[in-house]
């Protein structure tokens, strides 16, 4: 568990780079006195700001990356010029093992382009999903796939739902994390014809299967993985932030809407405050893509210092506790996916015996 | 604008009945006093409840039918059995002419399965949805559909949105509601296909129609009406519904957390009660199934009486406002959806002129 860990950072991604993803880094390696970085981006831009930031520098390297992929370029366009972005090139750091993973607050498109060309999915994983996790009633959930595939099969779902529960093991820290697949009701004979072959196949795997659950089930926490395909998991995720973020609003302007209400707020302040860093946005800031050879954490694209740490949290903690070895052992299990043959999740004492964390590499 | 309306009540569905439809109608009719029932159930039991509700009493007629649908009764075997139940009476009525619209609390799948085989759909639309509206930022937005069709094509979604536009200017008096198709960006190549074709339809449509939209954009309430397929609509809906009580629920602890809070919470207590009653979801509690040639208005299993007091009121304001009248006219105005021919919702003008309330028959 000891030993030094480097991330490679996309210094030009996102709308506040890269002043944000210095800072951010500066907080994360408070955070982490274990991390270095691998800082890709324009040195000129750099330099300077990099002066100041002295605890920054000592644990940091900055390597020029002339071109930056903006937040509006389309993914096969950034696949094909992008080869000198910062991007790019944070993201061959990883390939060419200089980096055990990367951090971007760019385009997401790009992003997960390039990360699937040159990382690649492991073997047995057709497609690499986003997760994420939630605060919910009962701690922590962690859901995928939250907008990388729109069309999903069976199959994709099944793999999405062993990725998912290495994720919570290897982030949440649960040893037997709960899995249910996102559906309109409980009953077997709901939802799309997917979703009903991918419950019946994860009925037989190993996993701790709950079944399906509902929309609120998210928030209610009533599992640890909730699994969907990207357009439902990016709708459902979506869905809920624009209702956090329209209560919040209620609750303030609640506040504000008479003069005992405001002197509520004064006595309730500090306890609100905790509250509101408690939902923090910024502490739920990293979507990771799984299923690569890689960690590869997106932050989103308006992140501050603060969200930018938490992402680079994410892929530390991920990198500290083995999770691409415990997935490559998942699937290493499973026939090798040939024409017709169908990937299965490993049986249930394989995924008892890898909830140790591994040493990194 | 005159007259008597009266409304079927299913006395024996959901989890209170038949004391929170009774209750419920009580205050429905002290809202609205130009409501007449006729409730549908089981005599003995209802007659001794009338007793004391001596107002009520004087605008109802009871109407015996001994059955009742049970809240996990298969809709299929409803449709068969069901005929002597409170809810089938109930929709009869309604096509029977006797009453103008339906109000059950009762299973959802047993309602919108009889409904449609009693009530038949408005001529131009294939399928009825499930529609109701929410609070946002910015007043209330309706969406649709919530459940009733997992699978739906392009044209579905195109009768829905132009369903849904009726319903947002009879039912929250929107002149002229914007439209916005629920994708996961905005960007005309995203989503599944069926969602590209409807919104190349939409865009040449008469409606005020804004794009695609997110799941932010729901409670943000960037558009009037939100279409959507029944799977995705549902999983949105919940997953908000789920966040709301969460985060309710940890403003709630907050207050608990600190005698300071707790102070705080007295000071504030007025303003934090008309908060909850601002999104107390018994006022939303009216989920209606749009397309049918009779309204038919669905409470949830778990209506109090207030809940169901809802439910009746938004069935009178869409037989006030001429629903239905509304309805037959845009699709009037449309290819009669032969084989081959795809039905378009009605241009510009003839949803400016129907704007007017109509007065019910």
């Amino acid at each position: 568990m000891s030993g030094r860990i480097t991330i490679a950072l996309d210094a030009m991604g996102g709308d506040n780079a890269p002043r944000s993803v210095l800072r951010g880094a500066t907080i994360a390696k408070r955070r982490h006195p274990d991390l270095e970085f691998l800082i890709f981006g324009d040195e000129e831009k750099l330099a300077p700001m990099m002066k100041r930031l002295i605890r920054l520098r000592r644990s940091s390297t900055i390597i020029h990356a002339p071109g930056v992929v903006s937040a509006d370029e389309k993914a096969a366009t950034a696949l094909r010029s992008g080869r000198n972005s910062s991007m790019r090139k944070a993201i061959d750091a990883v390939r060419d093992g200089e980096a055990a993973g990367v951090v971007s607050a760019g385009n997401t498109g790009a992003l997960m382009a390039m990360a699937k060309v040159v990382l690649k999915t492991v073997p047995g994983i057709d497609r690499p999903a986003m997760a994420s996790f939630f605060p919910t009633l009962r701690g922590e959930t962690a859901m995928l796939d939250l907008g990388a595939n729109i069309e999903c099969s069976a199959d994709n779902l099944v793999q999405f739902a062993t990725m998912g529960e290495t994720f919570a093991r290897t982030v949440l820290g649960s040893l037997r994390p709960t899995v249910g697949l996102l559906n309109v009701g409980s009953e077997e004979v709901k939802g799309h014809e997917e979703l009903r072959e991918a419950h019946a196949i994860l009925k037989e795997s190993g996993l701790a299967y709950s079944g399906f659950v509902e929309g609120d089930d998210i928030a209610a926490g009533t599992v640890d993985v909730v699994v969907a395909d990207g357009f439902t998991g990016n709708v459902a995720l979506k869905s809920a932030e624009g209702t956090a973020k329209l209560v919040n609003e209620f609750v303030r302007r609640t506040f504000k809407s008479s003069l005992l209400a405001a002197v509520g707020y004064l006595f309730a302040r500090r306890a609100l405050i905790k509250l509101r860093a408690r939902v923090d946005p910024r502490r739920y800031n990293g979507a990771t893509f799984l299923g690569l050879n890689g960690i590869v954490v997106k932050c989103h694209g308006g992140s501050d210092a603060l969200g930018f740490a938490t992402g680079v949290g994410v892929a530390r903690d991920m990198i500290r506790n083995g999770f691409i070895e415990k997935m490559v052992r998942e699937f290493h299990a499973l026939p090798a996916g040939e024409e017709g043959e169908r990937p299965r999740p490993a049986q249930g004492p394989a995924i008892g015996l890898s909830a140790q964390p591994v040493s990194p590499s």
